[in-house]
């Protein structure tokens, strides 16, 4: 089996770089402390994890994280630097979950480091023999959606928890009303025994199978279902008896394996939620960038994955939300193979503001632009709300300054007003 | 649906604590930064979370995290506290990916924290009407290695990539002569094209066969079957077929769903490896403890999970293995309700040395002890280092200091010197 897959690692180690590198390499390939019988040269030789490189950073101050030991001779600097693993497939075959075991398993336990995160990851197209890539992409979520040269304009079901099917589907209907191409689900219902997704995903079907017949436009409702594999499968046949076009999976609830189930059965695009993320990815000393991560779920199957937004309500910085959404859209294998390209998903507290930053830095409408207050709190309403949107979308691809779109667009004036920075 | 659902978390934030936890309660139930129309206060009332209790700790000099916001007013503290939330289980029913999502979500990522870990989680046994717990736990397995009073002294294959499946099984001879009782695969290498599963478990078991017809010993061999989900299932049947007794999955490659079905199917002890863990655990101002971690799992239906071992060659405490092993073996539901008990696995640079102090922190020999140079490479042979390991936890369950046992025992004096601190 041919091919090799390349991780690049942030590190902080007070080890001289070299010997901090071929460790990580021992430990995730043939390394064990104590040398044991059957293992020859040429053994290590075939299956040994190789340093590509080794980028020399600025040095730590002090160690980022606890537990890492000192060399027992050394200079007294704790240095970072960026460093290039490369494997032979063929020590795990093509399998992400026994690449996961490699790229992100012990490594980041390792005594000798202080800091170690996951930035990066090259995987050699033999992956697609066994994985199937998202099956709808950028091109098949825009055909179904009936959205070709804009961004998709989206939305959220709120409040998260407490509303019955019905009052959802009510929510769902004044968000048809108001314009938006796409609505989600909110990651925290699922099948709750307040509102199960049957009967949720009944009303709201209900609701938005009325507003296609009426308007010839069919709203995409992205489904939680979110659950254990047997329970995905059947909520998945529900949405697609019922006429929907897309669901959506927490990836971090699910795991990868769930994932590739959910694929090969689905014949909708799948929204991959990634709620949770934080936790690998929110320091800068551990975890997995989402760059790294979402190679993995795109290659799994999801079509859609969130990105945050430019100035969001969270924590991310705006350069880490621009390199993921850049990401999405790249390519992960060279032609003749499939990029394996997803749609990313702006969302968290993004309102007609945020429109002409994210157009610049993605030079991009491939995308959907999730807007919850940004569309509700509208003075003029929802339908003044996504009217905002589409006219400073319009306005940041036609290169129009945002004010004096506004001077021509009152939706958009009130908009800039009301979501002041 | 009865029964409430209580996460506590380490939190750091420079706003003032009772608003920290209210924020925490209302991202991830009914809050949104709006308030929406059908919104109303019963709906609230019924669904929100609730801030349980917060247990205020001392100062941080500094922001953990990066990313974190400032209160508009405030006393220039950067406090840190215990907070514990809870959230009536009928917000989302007994689904671990769904619960994740909730007590795990984007929590995180939220601005008014500069640091925010998952350290512990209480769920309510209608968990148990969905998740079937561990299947052997430890007594079931204590059976099946036929291994009743004492530890189980294991060991692991080495080098981790690279053995053919003969050389695999040659290995494993060598462990069994050597008097071992548990022997598991290494965590990268599952399905390697240059050492397949169905030839290396074949391969071993042949040689676990063998030894089991003459000496009435079948060592357990704990075969690492991770994999996609119809990966994982044949592979258990060839296990099966072959007459092995364990099957071992890394956690964090499969997920909580694939794990359900793998326990679902499953005839033998599930050995679950946490490799990658330290993504989620080392740092701690993110992620999530070891102790909320394994409680997942276990529902999920895991028999075995590793954590660590005293004066690793990793880089967690002492503190926290105890911790974690400690936890293992604590209920996680009152009777009449099954505790879900699972086996800690202790590794990692383990050898007589440590025997004490674990048997001191932990006082039960519910345990598999693992050792991998501490056995290969004791200097009298790899039956000298399993004899010494036996040695010393003998010494421990009798309260005899572990130099005084020396002294009658030359395979654990050999050890002593051998392994020296």
């Amino acid at each position: 089996m041919s091919g090799t897959v390349e991780a690049t690692y942030w590190i902080e180690t007070a080890f001289p770089l070299e010997q901090a590198a071929a460790t990580m390499a021992g430990e995730q390939s043939t390394g064990t402390f104590v040398r044991v019988p059957g293992e020859t040269d040429a053994l290590r030789e075939a299956h040994a994890a190789r340093v590509v490189s080794i980028e020399e950073l600025g040095d730590a101050e002090r160690p980022s994280l606890p537990g890492s030991g000192l060399p027992k001779t050394g200079d007294g600097r704790r240095r970072t630097a960026r460093v290039t693993l490369s494997w032979p497939v063929h020590n795990f075959g093509p399998s992400l979950p026994n690449l996961l075991a490699t790229v992100a398993g012990n490594l980041s336990e390792l005594k000798a480091f202080s800091g170690l995160k996951l930035v990066d990851l090259t995987l050699p197209p033999v992956f697609l023999d066994r994985y199937q890539g998202p099956q709808f992409g950028v091109a098949g979520t825009r055909e179904l959606a009936g959205v070709d040269d804009r961004p998709m304009i989206g939305t959220i079901v709120k409040p998260s928890v407490g509303l019955s099917p019905e009052a959802t589907a009510e929510q769902v209907r004044t968000l048809l009303d108001a314009g938006v191409d796409f609505v989600k689900d909110d990651e925290l219902q699922a099948d709750g025994p307040a509102c199960p997704f049957d009967a949720r995903i009944s009303a709201v079907m209900r609701v938005i199978n009325e507003h296609a017949e009426r308007t010839g436009k069919k709203v995409m409702f992205a489904a939680n279902l979110t659950g254990d594999i047997d329970e995905m499968l059947a909520r998945h046949d529900h949405v697609l008896r019922e006429g929907g076009t897309c669901v959506m999976a927490s990836m971090n609830s699910i795991g990868l394996p769930a994932m590739k189930v959910l694929r090969a059965h689905s014949q909708l695009p799948i929204h991959g939620h990634r709620n949770g993320w934080g936790m690998l990815g929110r320091s800068p000393a551990i975890g997995m960038s989402f760059v790294a991560y979402q190679k993995l779920w795109r290659l799994a199957g999801i079509d859609h994955t969130h990105v945050n937004g430019i100035d969001n309500k969270f924590c991310e910085e705006n350069e880490s939300v621009i390199a993921s959404a850049r990401e999405c859209l790249t390519p992960m294998f060279d032609p003749p193979h499939p990029g394996c390209e997803v749609m990313p998903v702006f969302s968290s507290g993004q309102s007609a503001r945020q429109v002409p930053a994210t157009y610049a830095a993605l030079g991009s409408t491939d995308l959907i632009f999730a807007a919850g207050g940004g569309i509700m709190a509208h003075p003029g309403g929802p339908a003044a709300g996504v009217r905002a949107l589409r006219q400073a979308w319009d306005a940041a691809v036609a290169g129009v300054d945002l004010a004096d779109a506004a001077s021509q667009a009152p939706e958009l004036r009130d908009a800039l007003s009301a979501f002041a920075a």
